[in-house]
């Protein structure tokens, strides 16, 4: 059995063995993982899950480079496991292990091993019939394992989590643009009242923001799609064969149905970890995109009454026991939250990503669980916010046609007919007056009320001519 | 029963309350929190504390108020058993919910009420004699409790642990320092050999370093022993009394031990969170302290053969199957992890303290979950990194001795004694031979081997004269 | 004269010569400084003018320790003219050189013997009688004297530009808090509308803000006042005298009227600039306080119809030649821009500080640089944003009132007199028909006009009872 | 005249005149740019050319469009002038002003106005016959002028500056790679001894990084070829003409050679920056790469005795003028403080990034600076690092020999013929004694001398069986 580890949290790999064996294992006599480490990023879960995939698809390589077919059926049918996640509870440890991930990679060798003996009817921790390195580790290393396994996890992550999320959200916002095409409202730069557009425009924005977040993150994935096996120990390739790397790499892309190659330069693969780096940066940049579109849609929904009052958000809780109307914009807020995770996440990304040494970067677990995290947040916190707050945006066009009609901007429309001079009269008279520009406008006696309607037409006001 | 939320994760905070009504409760069918979200993380457990500790103070203020004391005393009890940890599991509810935390603080209101409720033979859910808003959260509001509970939290996890870890790894630290007082090494600059200095005195810039690292904590704490409790809504503190915050924050001083006062300005106590974002800053400076002294470890324990190898790390697990004396560096390892996390950790707070509008900031989940996750990566990190690596370092004197007398830079001690032109001759001839100084010396006819050993002494290269 | 550095911008130290022998000097041909580099900031002008002070305090405390009166007064007066800014232009080089700062040391030695050979009387470029080594840089060596020059730099600009202008601000804001004492208005929690507050409690919060980021500013300083100076090439002291620490530190105290002090450990003070860092980290909680502010005041005057509007903004230039009112808030954008600049300025530093190795950090002219940058920045923002802002805000007391009035929340004032749930069919049957809680009211039959203005008081809602 | 701005730096735009007009112009009396503001950087050169580009285009549309030719070509021949930096001195305006960078466009709109009326024979400011605002900046808004310069000068800067400088670095670390391709050393994994590669892989590791950062800054461009201009104030393109926006994008391509194109969605385009966040996020994976390759050489650089000595860097200046051999690695430095700048700068142009609000981000002049500065260091410093440094690397052979055959590492080869157990025992003897493998294989009599040689190739350890 793999000797107990004294790392930072006093963890260790744990092995499928009957209670009674772990009570006797050397130094587990208490919890194993301290109370405050969150279990399921600690134990990074998605990296167990495609450590699962890898193993599986080592074993077929190595069957196809000779190793028994028992023993290697053995181990592809306890990868499974391991990938459908029915053994999570024998994966024990936290990201804060040695930088390599080496611990990790030791754990699942000893899981499957003993997971194929059980299998086969061998006993437990005999390592007999199947060898934790000499036959799951066969041809690989920790050193190139974890850092594929950090790549499938992301992959998956990226594809089953975050651009679902992302599409739906977009999705959902497009048919508010749409929804929204025929109203006008008043524009707002510099936070303050500017020309009119409608809210469908308004919206058209935030659109092509997730349509370009799904874009850089899809931008970001073809070195994802890049894998490591088969550099080994410090990407030389030794004690693995000819041809395994890229074997592995088009058995991975089977099994997970995502377009995975080998590695072309393994020293890049195994020291540096840009691509994490440039994927936690498109998501970063996604984070800004939905930032600003929570952002204004709390402001544009603030109110009921002293708030900007031009969409109505959908209550999904009582902002307040007493106070009819009172909508906290909560998903905003989570979704904000979650932004504010990812831009910090992505320091904690980059700041690891530099610090490579030589052959090997030692910041792995660090860096693949702060992109995980990510991915995560911004996938559900995008289906989140799309099912409880996007899909049930009204406008409210009363007050958006009451905002625009005050508004002293459409007096732009008024130039070509009676002037500049006169109609920057109506706008500071107007203004001065706390009047609207048509009152003042028939007041002053530069035109009339019918006039007015005629000339000054904002849906006239929403494109070039 | 508090109607259940449809925010992110669909969580919502569970009552004490059986199975079946539990089953039967509205939108309770399924699992209250997603597998993914890290519970403990997400739980807050440690604000959950912080919770319990304030609605105690607060139901002892509320008796002194008129209170009913059979209410009070009910309310103190569950909140005591909230503050222990012991009903943790009522708390499910996830960082990414309402960013001011009122979700949380229903929670907690309900719990304890239930929990009071119970205690007094009465019915769960039926509000009676305890009521969650009306007692249990008498004179308070979420906008004000929850950012009294982060400061508390805060400032437990930073007595409790962070500040503890790092005066056992100031400590230890020390103590290597004054053990390897007389140990004279070559000094390094811009990574390029240098002059001598003592191992004892390379090692006493690190305990400075840590000795600074709580230094500057301690200076960052006075803001955050000011509690909101007071402010409720805005900051007014409507339906508060007069003497009502003063007095809470002195029972909090009083149950935690900690000089706890009330915040001089509740507005911006509600309003920004710059206290958090401050002490998340102090943190960010250990994390550099830390990160500065883990890699000059890992780099000086570097080799066996090829590195720099003049200390000499504990073993803590097998670095490597095949090759004694491969000792990864893996606490540096972790501590380096920690110390990125901790710096990205510190962007999402700074986002968050930044993006707060009017009379709330609603970032304060998480922010709160990261001040709390660096307190205590760090604290642990620190006493792990001194348990398993700092107490077992020793000094590869030998390595030491040789690198030293080998180091060209011993010259400098010669220029009194023969003239600068003559030092500088030998210092390139050795170098460019590949030689020592004493022999160069010798064979350049400048000195005696006698005259070199008594002129060219490192152990006076050690301070002004 | 000092050999011709072939560093990132091939830039190199000027000496004072007159035309013809810089022309002939080796390598002096043409632009000393790329024309991107921006020469002031590249400069690092305020480092050249504490290096004056360095050198002039050194020269001092040599001289008590034996050298020539002569040489040193000469020094001493040369110090003098470069502290001054007087021989600014001799000083071309930039951020991006070696990481100790070596040159720009060298750079200042040479321009100081130079000067004071030109003021003996001697010839330029000779180094007699002042040697630019044996007597400008005596007992001293680049690693000590840049980050001394750093601390002395950012202390200055500390107390001449960054404090003064966060207490021009703070004053700014705490008057307008005391003029705008009785102006109730709505106060807005998660962007919505929540109960009342005063203006004047409203700004009370930025003051208290400002006030606490002088009091954070303060508070980081003790660690900037400390001085490497006597640590000389590794903090060993080698080649200095004992005492000579204190007394450069004395010197440098009484030169510029701030505590300096020598630093108690030299290794701590060359191999690590956590002092900056948390300086830095000061700034960033600055940044985020005045960010919060800028962004309040920017939404409370934007309109000046579809806006919130409660505030007037002065109008520093005309925000449209058309419409009069649209005030664009350029001042709180340059403050944001600034708020945002020095959170990234901050993230350098932070990243600068935690790569240091052995016995120097080796990204000395990065982090200062950085450190001055958001000093200044956040100093001159403040000035700006009150002179051109902040005194000159108006309350749009009718806007507030309008506003006020018309809230739903004030309903909760009902609650004694006619209970909740009249009181909340008044605040539902409002928000439905869009009138005032006072028709309303009025309108269901449940009190008289006088009863609702003698019971719905916002001015007894503005505390505790 | 534009009307004098009381902006931050009380900077306002100027305007080609005599002195005697500027003397009298209102509010022109002293300096317009405090000394303080880095010119180059503040004034944003590249910017102001792409000002020139773009207004240049923008006559040439609107001469289609029927603006008078001769104002037309008056405007662009002005333009051009603006393009080609000649009147660079006419844009004083810093970074810190409005954040729509309103003012540099009304800047940009009177020079050109004046330059082509004094080309045209008229008098300086009478806005005749070449209006500022009809003609310059006819069909066009502040708000869509800014963004769509801020693209084209990010695009130049990226293809004129970062792209050749990675290029070139690229090249000269491929052409070390082919010539390190036969020196076999020891590899490093956790900075500890590991197993051999050859200094070429290691070298080829750094060559495919500065490849994908290529690949990833390309791959972030198409966002930043799309152009906002056509939007105008709000982007519904309000006054412009139908196909204006189109015509100018092409336009701007051919005179740049670059594939601009109109931006699809101009509501994104003014209101989000997401582009230069993604290209800012490319660039501080660059800088992570950069970092890395930089950290690496310095530390195989180190020395010259005490190191790891394996590379031997060229002296750009002397390191001390004792210590022959010491060759500081300035350019390093110099590159890892660029690498931590480009880190900080990505934070603040992402806190720019996610908070623009409504219609408008107005945090661009900012943003901008940011990313040019960033392009502009990392393309200026892969330069110099290339020119003063990678070119001039040597291989220290005999060292990196030395090394390697000292290493413990290669005790691995020998499990196939002797054994596991007995290789263990050879390694652990040599560790124990300080002994070479050979010696201990030998005296311990499992194998002879030539059969060592012959089993322990290391060249047989580079690679896949």
């Amino acid at each position: 059995m793999y000797r107990a580890l004294r790392l930072l949290a006093r963890s260790r790999p744990l092995v499928r063995a009957p209670a009674a064996a772990l009570a006797s294992a050397p130094g587990l006599g208490g919890a194993a993982v301290p109370s405050f480490w969150p279990p399921n990023a600690a134990r990074m879960t998605p990296v167990i899950k495609a450590f699962g995939i890898l193993k599986r698809a080592a074993a077929e390589v190595n069957q196809d480079y000779g190793l028994d077919p028992k023993i290697a059926n053995a181990i592809m049918k306890a990868a499974d496991e391991v990938a459908e996640g029915k053994l999570n509870d024998h994966f024990p440890l936290v990201v804060w292990q040695t930088g390599s991930g080496t611990q990790t990679n030791m754990n699942v060798n000893e899981v499957i091993s003993n997971r194929a003996i059980e299998m086969l009817g061998g006993e437990l921790g005999s390592k007999i019939p199947v060898h934790p390195n000499d036959h799951v580790n066969k041809s690989q290393s920790s050193n190139d394992t974890f850092p594929t396994a950090m790549h499938i996890a992301a992959a998956i992550e990226v594809h089953e989590v975050l651009l679902p999320g992302l599409q739906k959200l977009h999705d959902a916002l497009d048919a508010k643009s749409k929804e929204f095409a025929q109203i006008i409202k008043i524009g707002r730069t510099h936070t303050q009242d500017a020309v009119p557009l409608t809210l469908g425009q308004e919206f058209s924005g935030y659109v092509q923001q997730v349509k370009y977040a799904m874009t850089r993150i899809k931008a970001a994935m073809p070195r994802i799609y890049e894998l490591a096996a088969g550099g080994t120990a410090v990407g030389t390739g030794l004690n693995t064969r000819i041809g395994f790397a890229e074997k592995v790499a088009a058995k991975v892309a089977a099994l997970t149905g995502l377009p995975f190659v080998t590695a072309p330069n393994k020293f890049e693969a195994l020291a540096a970890h840009d691509a994490l780096v440039e994927l936690s940066g498109a998501m970063n940049t996604t984070a800004c995109s939905l930032m600003k579109i929570a952002n204004d849609i709390r402001f544009l929904g603030s109110g009921p009454r002293s708030g900007l009052g031009e969409l109505i958000l959908p209550e999904n809780e009582p902002g307040s026991s007493i106070m009819p109307g009172k909508v906290n914009p909560t998903q905003c807020e989570a979704m904000t939250m979650v932004a504010a995770q990812v831009m910090g996440n992505h320091v904690a990304v980059t700041v690891g990503g530099s610090n490579g040494h030589f052959e090997l970067n030692v910041f792995k677990p660090m860096m693949i669980k702060n992109v995980l995290h990510s991915a995560r947040l911004l996938g559900d916190a995008s289906v989140s916010f799309t099912e409880n707050c996007v899909v049930g945006i009204q406008a409210n066009t009363e007050r958006i046609n009451k905002l625009m009609n005050e508004s002293l901007m459409l007096v732009t429309a008024l130039n070509p007919h009676i002037g500049y001079d006169k109609a920057a009269k109506i706008a500071k008279t107007a203004h001065k007056n706390g009047s609207t520009l048509k009152e003042t406008a028939i007041e002053l006696g530069y035109l009339t009320a019918e006039q007015f309607d005629e000339w000054v037409k904002p849906k006239d006001m929403l494109g070039p001519k």
